[in-house]
């Protein structure tokens, strides 16, 4: 990407737009006043159309999509977008609760068929999508979804968010012939586990900014805020919960996160940059 | 029903729950502490799995299903819930926002497939419903879509909301020789303007309390909060907007209603007693 080999590049992410107001509104300030600079957006969620007039309204801002397959919340939910996608419907309308549930229910053509449905309403709404993601990483842990994700990246001229090492690492599904040098490979993911959360998400950022290494690493967060459409939104789910979301909103809209990156000579790139410069 | 001639009999009808948290807290809580005995829920909508959870774990309270074939806000969207029903769709996978495009494009065969499903979906949740509606009057303004409805309310045993006169008058659509005995029709049905909400609901609702004859009545109302969520999902849309909810739950949660239902000597009904007297 013609940086030194020793520059620390970093995307601060922002996963799950679409999912509610709160987090639609808390992710856009945190981008605009923040240290946030990239998001992805769930195509089947009820506030998709609100993310995608700011994101047609803002053109350089970059905003991936978060494909989904899942509908995880208690009370609050959205079904899949394609027709005739039983093995995708909970028998209630609603994607699945669970990602294992997904594995044990869709079929391959089922879930290109949501897949490409999400994709292309994203493009008819006029959104230039810059990445594509997984929710709840459900398309990384099979090898079919994963190779059609993939193929997807490839149709689309997007980068897909894969890794060398780690849960997202391509290598952990046996993909390695299939992997080609036009396919992006992070070197590092990191995002916080409900062990981070319990002893305070200062601290694990902090934590990462200090030692992150030279090369490509994403930082996935979740911007919301610990409001009432939001609490109920994850009722009896702390973890990825209101107050999880408010945390990250307060660390990267903070004077310390951007001293942090400063202090650490942390470039922030963009998944646009990404694209543009290595694959179009 | 048992009442004398002269007995004025009210339900207080909330409608649109399941439209987003706020609608459902509010409506809630005015039937719990306030005077509103009677909703109605609208399937598609995002909310509907948690007004559901408190339709079943409250099988006295009396809910509708708001039969839903529009989603008018403006980024904050449900589809259809059939499956290939392409006349209901605006093209962008949602309802149309206009009572008029559904007119214009659908099929009677497509919306009887929406409609059953959604009456389906709320039996599989384990809603009791007690009568149909229809969001927005889209139902009441073509006679083969009423002709429908009516049938549905026949074969489900449930009472419509029709009227002798009005708006919702079955009468509109020259059904006079589809009526039968067995069809309940309202006496009254009342319900706020944008000018009414401009000159002051507490006005309005007085004005009806203080005039409303002898016979089965409704109030339709609208119950929410004036909160972020709402102005959010009414946005650009002050007629039934947000603080137009808030006014509704205001008076409706008011000692000054009780006092007036009680001085009126109105006597508050529910669509169960109607139900169960009348059609089962």
């Amino acid at each position: 990407m013609g940086y030194p080999k020793d520059a620390k590049l970093l995307i601060i992410h922002a996963d799950d737009l679409g999912v509610s107001h709160s987090e639609n509104e808390a992710t856009i300030a945190a981008m605009e006043k923040g240290s946030v600079n990239s998001a992805s957006i769930m195509v089947p969620t009820p506030w998709f159309s609100e993310i995608a007039a700011y994101a047609t309204s803002h053109p350089t801002a970059d905003f991936g999509l978060h494909l989904t397959l899942t509908s995880e919340w208690k009370h609050y939910k959205w079904g899949p977008l394609a027709d005739a996608v039983p093995g995708l419907d909970n028998n209630n309308g609603f994607l699945y609760s669970s990602v294992d549930s997904v594995y044990q229910s869709a079929s391959l053509a089922e879930v290109e068929k949501e897949l490409r449905t999400q994709i292309e309403k994203a493009k008819h709404f006029g959104i230039d999508f810059t990445h594509f993601d997984s929710h709840m990483a459900a398309l990384f842990g099979r090898q079919d979804y994963l190779k059609l994700l993939m193929q997807l990246g490839r149709e689309y001229k997007v980068p897909v968010m894969l890794a060398r090492t780690g849960p997202r690492s391509v290598f952990n599904q046996d993909l390695t012939s299939f992997v080609t040098d036009k396919d992006v490979l992070v070197d590092g993911i990191f995002t916080a586990s409900p062990n981070d959360f319990k002893n305070g998400m200062d601290k694990f950022y902090t934590g990462v900014m200090n030692t992150i290494k030279p090369g490509l690493n994403i930082l996935i967060i979740h911007t919301a805020y610990d409001d009432k459409e939001m609490q109920a939104v994850t009722i009896e789910h702390p973890d990825w919960g209101a107050a999880w979301r408010q945390a990250d909103y307060n660390f990267f809209t903070s004077d310390a996160c951007k001293k942090l990156l400063k202090d650490q000579n942390i470039r922030l790139v963009t998944w646009r940059e990404v694209r543009d410069k290595l694959l179009r």
